[in-house]
């Protein structure tokens, strides 16, 4: 039995790493990008505050599980970013190799549980997975219009690619789409997001 | 409704800011300390690898829910080291201004909620607590280890302190505080922690 918990204190102090996996995002007061890590920990804390604006019904616990786990396939594989459309390309293949490596440090059983959250969590077909992919989309969005754009402007983003990348948000709750809407709006308005036919 | 939402994205937004408070011990690859984000998450991922080492039964989601939102009275009082006696006789009064700031920034249900969830989590008397506080123990316990005792070293931290702040371990998990007992024995071992009569 303390074979059994070597395996987890061993995995636990393994994704340690995550700290140091750094995202396109930058924190709230825009001095350094944000890290994996703290991602995850403010997508889990978004989960329970905002629970009552799905239009689905979903197990809370399971959502909060997920957004902890989602990222740990990029410890070896890094951050891919999301408008990037070369790297997303292998991006599956080189998270499946991480996923193998990582998670069968744990016990079978949890191991297991851990591969049904990631597989679950990247299909987005269930009521849990899609409000994981909406907190995953949405804190993001939060920091690029607190920081007033810089992210997007840095990589040339419009509001267009970013309404793309957001519309699982209506499928889950549409409360939240009509506050994402009115946010670009306003980040258009504000000169933080460009549209398309402004840079034909 | 829209009103509510915004309260709750307010206070999203605000405790970013948690992921600037740093603590006493650095991550696992010792290049820099910890902040406050990265350790509430590390402690939510392993509330739920490690529950079913526990003696007492506890609800996994409200142990979650307590240790992402834990040190968010942090974010005005700073963050105060477990060693410093000092510091600690004024922490409870820094942190209730803290907590009634931002807190409040909530929907009045859910500010309940989160000053509840606190005031277990402090009084350490419930079995969801007590494993909350064992996990707030164990983890920087396995960073110090990973990085040989650095900050326990910089602090001239001894093995009765240690084992003191962990006696909570004690009385949420026979297994854990075997494992505890074990980590800091080896701990002394290899000189990262030294001992009182040591250094008379």
């Amino acid at each position: 039995m303390m074979e059994r918990l070597k395996r987890q204190i061993d995995f636990i102090v393994e994704v340690d790493k995550l700290k140091s996996i750094f995202r396109q995002s930058l924190i709230a007061n825009t001095t350094r990008f944000e890290n994996d890590a703290e991602h995850s920990w403010h997508l889990a804390l978004m989960a329970f505050l905002l629970a009552e604006h799905t239009d689905e019904k979903v197990d809370l616990l399971k959502v909060m599980k997920m957004v902890l786990m989602h990222d740990i396939v990029e410890m070896d594989a890094g951050d891919t970013y999301c408008y990037d459309e070369k790297a997303r390309q292998d991006k599956r293949e080189r998270e499946e190799k991480c996923a193998e490596r990582i998670f069968s440090m744990l016990p079978e059983e949890q191991a297991r549980e851990m591969f049904a959250l990631w597989e679950e969590f990247e299909l987005m077909e269930t009521p849990e997975a899609r409000y994981a992919a909406v907190l995953d989309r949405l804190q993001p969005l939060l920091l690029n219009y607190t920081a007033q754009g810089i992210s997007w402007k840095n990589h040339g983003i419009s509001v267009e690619q970013v309404l793309e990348r957001n519309q699982i948000v209506q499928g889950s709750s549409e409360k939240l789409w009509r506050f994402v809407k009115d946010l670009l709006d306003d980040a258009v308005a504000r000169g933080y997001l460009k549209q398309d036919n402004q840079n034909p």
